[in-house]
């Protein structure tokens, strides 16, 4: 199984892939397989790089084996007015990606920057060189060689998407773990119920 | 020639197609040709939605001759930190409206509300209720035949698009219309230079 971690953006849209073996324990580790930073240059129009973009992107998920199982995980940053164009920008390169994945019946799997940083380095508000730390450590990579850190975050989005148990399920039970759970909120879950162990009615 | 004017929404994504005969005067008046709403349900996921809409526009796009000169007008809405779900679909929707035009290597324009406004009725607060009465003036349509308010809207920006100048040069020149003015603006041009006839030194 691939997952593809894609942290949107117009000028730079990184994408992280790793793998998974089917049919194994939860424990077992995932793969880098690579990453990579997608870019399109301002010298063009915005409909122009949007294309250009969306090109890139249907070469990429044409590399995967047409038997292979693929989810794709995309961070969704948060919008505020501060930022509309750069949010504009990256809210149409989040929809190309859905829109190519589906196109190839890939399942897409969303999550927030904090849930990224909280599921790799147990903090959501970790700085980029500890989330760059943490996947380097979880992917046995040696961090001097992915240079372009939206490729870090990238392969974090992908990791995260692990963490939360997609890979570990078949194709028929994955709609159960829509409210699947990061390691640190199981972590918090299970430091509640060592505090109170009283017997709760549902 | 063709200009279709997009209001671009994920529930419903108005599309107003209006056609000018080319090599004739400025004066011309543009002809209605059709109006409608695409729609896509909430029943499905986002994704899957956008997926739908991206196929009917594909159709839509589909259908015009392959020697047709056609324009695609969008408007741009404002994006406000209070709707940021709403604006994300819009935002892709007019991602994917972008990249299918310039698939079909049609030429895009975009135009905000208030642009529009100003354009059909000379008033940039103008009511829908205004807008609806200035695209039947327009394109000499009952209001009564098009019910949906969306397609009134993708209509004027279709119009807000020949307003501007776009259909009545070659497409050689088309590039010196990126500053365009509409009527409302000439006017206010026109008004001041009343005021002022001092020469100016540029």
């Amino acid at each position: 199984m691939i997952v593809v971690g894609v942290d949107p953006g117009l000028t730079r849209c990184g994408v992280g892939v790793i793998s998974l073996e089917e049919n194994t324990t939860p424990s077992r580790a995932p793969k880098f397989v690579r990453a990579q930073v997608l870019t399109t240059s301002p010298r063009f129009t915005h409909e122009d790089r949007l294309m250009q973009l969306d090109d890139k992107l249907c070469a990429l998920f044409g590399a995967f084996r047409s038997h292979e199982q693929v989810v794709v995980a995309i961070e969704r940053p948060f919008f505020t007015k501060h930022n509309p164009n750069t949010a504009m920008g990256t809210a149409q390169v989040m929809g190309l990606v859905m829109v190519q994945s589906r196109r190839k019946s890939y399942r897409v799997e969303h999550f927030t920057p904090s849930q990224v940083k909280t599921s790799v380095t147990g903090n959501g508000r970790a700085h980029k060189q500890q989330v760059v730390n943490a996947v380097s450590i979880l992917l046995g990579l040696n961090s001097g060689i992915l240079a372009p850190p939206d490729a870090f975050d990238a392969l974090a989005v992908a990791l995260t998407c692990t963490n939360r148990g997609v890979g570990v399920v078949s194709a028929t039970s994955i709609n159960k773990l829509e409210n699947a759970e990061t390691r640190a909120q199981r972590m918090w879950k299970d430091a509640v119920r060592g505090v109170s162990n009283k017997p709760v009615r549902m």
